[in-house]
This record gives structure tokens, sequence and C-alpha cells, in this order.
């Protein structure tokens, strides 16, 4: 009888777990707005009803399992991702890309590109941080979720993988301190592909070093699920 | 007593359904390859690196899901599919872009262009069997996924929708015969489809009748690995 019950309890654990992915993160009807570079852009569509092509990545992923799991919800989900983007860039088209779309959630993924392109760390900071503060003032309901930019050697294997990147180790620190003043979610793709990488080499999880293969781009959709799903926004 | 034993049984079972779908339908190191037309090829990679790019549609999901599942297994996924394609086009490549490839796992979705194009109904039934027939041949082993082509009203709202399409249903009923002949996994897209609009109206599954949405995809793609899950290849 113990034992039974200690069977019925960890089962019930398990499909708790279960029951928890279905619930849907987000009110019906919500717009939810991907901005980014490379990795979000994915090829997304361009064409006058660019909403239908979301690009092969974690967008792609996330929109089409809530789209099916949730179809009731009538859920938005919308990727304005440009290949090659700084934080520089999204500032010069943030009002048509994004204030504009009125974004009920709006996730954010760039740094990358400000490393490779030498955007200082301070300018970084700085310009991020305005592009939060004009999304709140435009909507201060709006969730935010923050993705840490990420680098991962593809040709690296363990136990060199693991030893981190110094300047997109300090735009993470950067991106960290944004969520926490702005309220946001923050997802930790870093941990996530390191980890990964005691399960497969680098070059399973990563094309190039930036851009990760359809096997990265599931885990970086489960990790930013998972990161919402469990955020606690903060009391006031 | 009787109620936890019960109750533990019922557990048991959705966890053992769970359980089912972390099993790798595919041997390790297996080459899966996808030919089709414009629902396939979802904007693919064409470069000279052409698997890493898989397109926006249910081959990715498909494969970035077993590929962060089941990263150890190696699997290879590559995508052939070409926008606007019919059988005669499949035909024409057959050799390069496929026998060339020395797939283990071969998924074919075509049909839908042949309506539109005219394919005769006998002329489609003739050389969908070749391609076939030179596959097996090239490989006895090779497993093989024969995909229903599906037609879904975009504007349809119940109950019009499940009205079926004439020219569709006659192919999909070659393509099943084609799968008995071959002893292929057979995927009923259509049924997924139609079922599906039951919760949402067909709009939210299907662009313009012919392409998915990415929440159609999602469909695609979990009914793809049920099918070749649970098929049971016919004993000789």
């Amino acid at each position: 009888m113990k034992h039974l019950f200690l069977f019925a309890l960890l089962l019930t654990s398990t499909v708790a777990a279960r029951a928890a992915e279905r619930i849907s993160s987000f009110t019906p009807g919500a717009h939810i707005l991907f901005q980014g570079d490379s990795i979000t852009d994915g090829n997304r569509g361009r064409n006058s009803d660019p909403n239908h092509i979301l690009g092969h990545g974690y967008v792609f992923i996330i929109a089409a399992r809530h789209g099916a799991t949730f179809p009731e919800a009538r859920l938005d989900f919308i990727n304005r991702g440009i290949s090659g983007n700084t934080v520089l860039d999204l500032e010069k088209r943030w009002q048509n890309d994004t204030l504009d779309l009125k974004p009920d959630v709006l996730s954010i993924l760039i740094g990358v590109n400000d490393r490779g392109r030498k955007v200082p760390l301070d300018e970084y900071a700085q310009v991020y941080d305005k592009l939060l503060a004009e999304t709140r003032a435009a909507n201060p309901k709006v969730k935010l979720v923050l993705c840490e930019p990420f680098f991962l050697n593809h040709l690296a294997t363990l136990p060199s993988v693991g030893s981190p990147d110094a300047d997109i180790v300090k735009r993470q620190e950067i991106v960290s301190k944004l969520a926490a003043k702005y309220g946001a979610a923050l997802v930790h793709f870093q941990k996530v592909l390191d980890d990964a990488c005691l399960r497969a080499p680098a070059s399973h999880w990563i094309w190039d070093g930036v851009h990760p293969t359809y096997s990265g781009h599931q885990l970086l959709a489960d990790e930013w699920e998972r990161a919402v799903r469990e955020f606690q926004p903060p009391t006031k």
C-alpha cells in the first residue's frame, strides 16, 4: 500500500509537469512579437502577408506549437527579426517594427552582431535600455522577454566547451540587469547550449558559432517557453 | 485501495504514452529524406550547405524535435522539396535528388500541383509507382513514408469543411494503394486537418487552401511522427 501510494505520487508529479505544458502562457488574442537579428529572422516572410512565414527557427517552433495546442486562444505570433541587426539597427526601426505593432508580449534577442561589429558595451546597454523604456511608456502592461545573446564555438569539444566568450558574457550581464530593471522574463540560452554539449558535440547544436542548427533551435524554443511559463513578475 | 490502484493504472498509461514519444523511430545515423513540393520546401536552404536550413514547415519541426531529443543518434534530416513540383518534376530529378542521396527513410508528399496543373490521375499513379519501384530497387531496405496530398478551403466554415475535393480524394486513394503495394507507412494529413476544423476555423490551419499555416504544419509534423512510430511493416 505504501509503495503503491509513493508510486502514484511520483506519477502524479510527472502528469502535473506535462499538464503545465498544456497551459498557455498567453491571454487569448495576444500579439506576441519577436525582435532580433538573423537567429530570429530565419528567412521569415517579407511579402504583403509577412506573418504567414515565421522563418526556420525558434520563433516558428514556438508559434507552431502554441497555434496547434491552443487554437481557441487565437494567438498572433509576429516575427520582425532582420539578419545582421545590432541594437543600433533595432533603434532605427523601433517605432515602425515594434511600437506600431502594439505587442502584448515582446521578445528580444540582440547582441551577437554588436560584438562582431563592435558596438561598445556602454552604447549597447544605453540604447537597449532606451528601447525598453520607450516600449514600457507606449504600453505599461507589455510583457517583456529578454533573451541572452550567446556564442558557442562549433569546433569545440569537451572540455573546451564552456570557455565563455568574454564580450558576450558582458552583454549577457547587461541583458540580465535590464531584465531585472524592467521586470522582464530572462531566457538563459547560453547555459542551455553549453549543457547540450554534454550530450553531443557543439556542431550538433550550432552551425558556425552564431546560428543554431535545427536541433539547437529546438533547445532555444523549449527554454524560451519554460522561462516564460515559469516567470513570476515582480510585485510592486 | 481499489481506487488508488485504478488511479495508478490510469497514470501509468499516460506516462507510457509519453514514454513512447521519447523513443526514436529511426536507427542511429539514419538519413531521412523528404521529397515534395512547396509544402515540403518551405524555403529550405539552396546554398553549398543546403542541409543546414530545412525551411519553415513540418520537416523542420520533425527534424528539430528529433535532433534535440536524440542527439546521440546523429540522425541526418534532408529536405529536397521544390515549390511547384508535380510527380513529373520529381521524376526528372529523382536520380540526383533522391537515389544518389541514399536515404534510409524516404518521405514523399506530392499531388496538389498535379491537380492544379492537370497531371491525369493515371499518369500520376503510373509515374509515382515507377519512382517507388526505382527506390526499392536501389535499396530494398529503404523505409518509405507516403503522405496523402490534401486540400482544405481556407474560407470554409463548418459544416462545409469536410466536403472533400473530388480530384484530391482520388489522388489520396492512389497514394493509399501505393503505400499498401510498397509496404510504406501512410500519413493521413487530410483527416488531421479536417478534424482540426472542429477546433478552429480552416483559416487557422491553412493559408490559401494548399499551404498550411504554422499551426497547420505542427499538425502535419505530429501526425507524420505518429504514423511512422506506429507503423507495422508487413510480414513477408
